[in-house]
């Protein structure tokens, strides 16, 4: 009879206060009928559209300044501490608003990983991966419109490895960051924890938003920082000439994504506990 | 009989659980002699004239930085991420500070994206925008009125396009960037969405900072970055000579924000297939 | 028999959903006999001498990164984005950590706002002065303990006039910035709104914090931002040498905080309409 | 019968409004035969090595950027500012990802802290710390994996005094920089201010994030800032050359964690009254 004991004040529970949705089937044909699986499909491609457009813009803004011959202005652009906040604070922003309409993915990455934990049905995954890598690739589009000279310059914001890392280096940095990430999301959306703390529903996008500002932090010098597929197919196709490593941005985040899943239902939700039925514990 | 289901744990709601406000009237004598609606005019011009000195003035001090001789000072400045953190930082105070009493617009661009969507009536939107455009021609006064010399100097903050950039490209930019902002509040203040997320109403007024916030760092190297009439015209008035794209800084925004109106509630919100009763569903 | 109608959603309360406390007496001797007001006079005390040890201490760090000779030094350093950040920061900290205890003033400005709407004793004022400005002598004293050659050489954090400003423009920067502290604060603390909206009492410390944050981004440039006396009294006092514009640093910032009581009590809650009984309305 | 009077609004309850648990015994033996203990040790691991991961790559990242040869490349990096996001910004989500697993100490500080305020029993103490300085060094591992040659050449991350400061300073700094870190832990996780103040439990994670982030702004430039041994110590395992002032990596966070404590228990919790009865108070 041992008693769930949480650091910071015992909770006893004598039924559990939360319930956990039941496993999306991998196919529903209900949805397909419904005016909302196609309105998230349409937020899924305007929220990526938006994310690939404010930060590649920030990117090649931040590349010119460094290139400019203004004295001082190559110290007054945003850095890559600013590039980073872009990344970040667009997910913040865009998790926050999509998140009723669509569950706010934005990231191939995240749909693979909610895919594998049941929480979307495969029809779904596939559709939203389709709208985000559309709308990255539009995102690009329309900052490749805006000014071709400074964004074939600059690179087009695509992702690579940098020099003097090699494969297994990058791949190993998509796979933890994107590990990273995914944590943060199914940490934001467990119902448990969302019963029991009430800073978990409340602030979640937030921390997903902050997830992805400090793996951009880290990996820029890397990879550039992928994790998320959709982001580097996108710029990949628009910029036509990063396709070198590209199999990296895509193998990478959804090892890590997987890797969260497991890590999430598995260890921390004692799947595999409750799978065995040992540790004489009644796990919930 | 189609079910709405959300994504991340599906909702059954019996009967809707949120409720929208009837339209606002174009004209509504009641709030003309209520106390109230003055209030929020003093309201609106206090914030948007608070919020025009504050970024001019952090405009001005970083190209001051930019110019200095001193050693190591072009560096030490606050940046273009300094800027842009100037300007989506006091929406967000702005915007937690005045939305009880006004609804925290301080930008003709959200009043006129709020009156389409039938939030505000047409004299209040009028008025709103009379009272932000002399916040803001107060606001850069003052820092004029601080330091004459460096003002008139450094630009007075006042938006145009960069060079290399074409008007085409400007205005697009400006549409893009307000229908981010623009998105994002109506995304913030929708009561369906207050009524079954959590995160929704707390957390409000920091996501439409951070939405200006972002759109700061990607525009600032294309045309200042405006999304915000009264800021444009507040700069322009003060400085008095950056009349000439001047337009760009009115239409862009007031289409951006357009847009968001009209994907948010025939999209997003449905209306569209409300107004049609086609998909066999019962939107709502 | 008019209605009060907010923006974004009519309200209408049969009764006040809201209760303000009763204005605080002048001296109230039954608190001088509990150990909860000693205790936040203590609170005041430490939250003011860790707000000067850190920000000291990010300001003489800058400095010595501007002066190395180290080649890029000068640009990995904080920045005054940095030092912006590191007021504003702490503020928000030590808001939330002592809001409970002693209503986390942490400044006498806000103190003496406070005091003038009527929410402390002048007692509780008088003592909190003192206590925040002994907290912010030893926070600085702590610094110079650490490294005095560094200290000495990089000006000791103290406030004082940059070249180029008057002062009537120092007073002016003093007197706004204060006002934007003090009006953030008053907003975050009205009884009416918590009651009305939810992110009022939920987010309170991260804008009076980001309110800091942002006045620090426009004024460093004019005056080096006070809007607190106690910060400011504390490095003049170690510093020793910067007493020559001191009184900006008091004037300023309570004129500022009455400011915007005055904004607050009489506009914004419309305690003149309330005392003149007029525009047929029945305010609240 | 004095009564508890807090600022800013006088709160009368009749009887307690919150529920201190009971102290934590030394050992426990009921939370050994539990599945969640050894879950909250794997999300302590986890969560460390996530930490250092993220931390240490920014930190090296930032060197090779200060050091390249590129024109305006070494303006254009994160900067110390950028590093102190990333300590910040990591202790935000994985406290808001392992608070509800395993209380989200990820400090062998923050541990010992709550160990005295008897929050943990000695074992679970003991068992996280252990789990820490495994997860750091396995974190700092994987850093120096990626790139062996720049993690040798930039020093690792790991802690040390900087040149000019005297072993005294930087055991000073370590201590009032835990102190803020372990001060913001207990206000976060109060009980008692939790029932009261909306916006305690609702932030929680976000102000433990940000203090950690304003002491690395204050003190990188004094020790590096380590207020956290399991950072300290995996960095040095790792690096293998900076044992020479490890132990105040060690003393000065115990110290400044174990001052925490008393200054919560014992002054702002009034343990200290409650124990010797006197101030004719009945304090709680």
């Amino acid at each position: 009879m041992a008693k769930d004991i949480e650091v910071g004040g015992p909770h006893e529970y004598g039924a559990k206060d939360y319930q956990d949705p039941p496993p999306a089937p991998l196919i529903d044909p209900e949805e397909l009928i419904q005016w909302s699986f196609y309105r998230a499909l349409i937020a899924e491609f305007i929220a990526t559209l938006l994310f690939l457009y404010i930060t590649v813009l920030t990117v090649i803004g931040y590349k010119s300044q460094i290139d400019s011959t203004a004295p001082g202005a190559e110290c007054g652009g945003v850095g890559i501490l600013g590039i980073a906040w872009a990344f970040g604070g667009m997910i913040f922003v865009l998790v926050y608003c999509t998140a009723g309409i669509s569950g706010g993915h934005i990231n191939p990455a995240v749909t693979f990983g909610l895919f594998l934990a049941r929480k979307v049905s495969l029809v779904r995954a596939i559709m939203y991966t389709v709208a985000q890598c559309l709308g990255a690739i539009c995102g690009c589009g329309l900052v490749k419109a805006f000014q071709r000279a400074y964004y074939v310059k600059h690179g087009g914001g695509a992702n690579g490895l940098s020099e003097g890392y090699s494969t297994g280096t990058g791949l190993a940095a998509e796979i933890i960051g994107t590990f990273v990430l995914v944590y943060t999301v199914f940490s934001a959306t467990d119902p448990k924890r969302s019963a029991r703390d009430s800073h978990v529903p409340v602030l979640a996008p937030l921390p997903i938003g902050f997830a992805v500002f400090m793996v951009h932090l880290a990996t820029i010098p890397v990879t550039g920082t992928g994790i998320n597929p959709a982001r580097s197919f996108g710029a990949a196709v628009i910029y036509g000439k990063a396709w070198h490593d590209h199999w990296i941005f895509w193998v990478g985040p959804f090892i890590g994504a997987a890797i969260a899943a497991f890590y999430h239902q598995f260890v921390l939700r004692a799947g595999a506990v409750k799978a065995l039925g040992s540790f004489k514990s009644t796990p919930y």
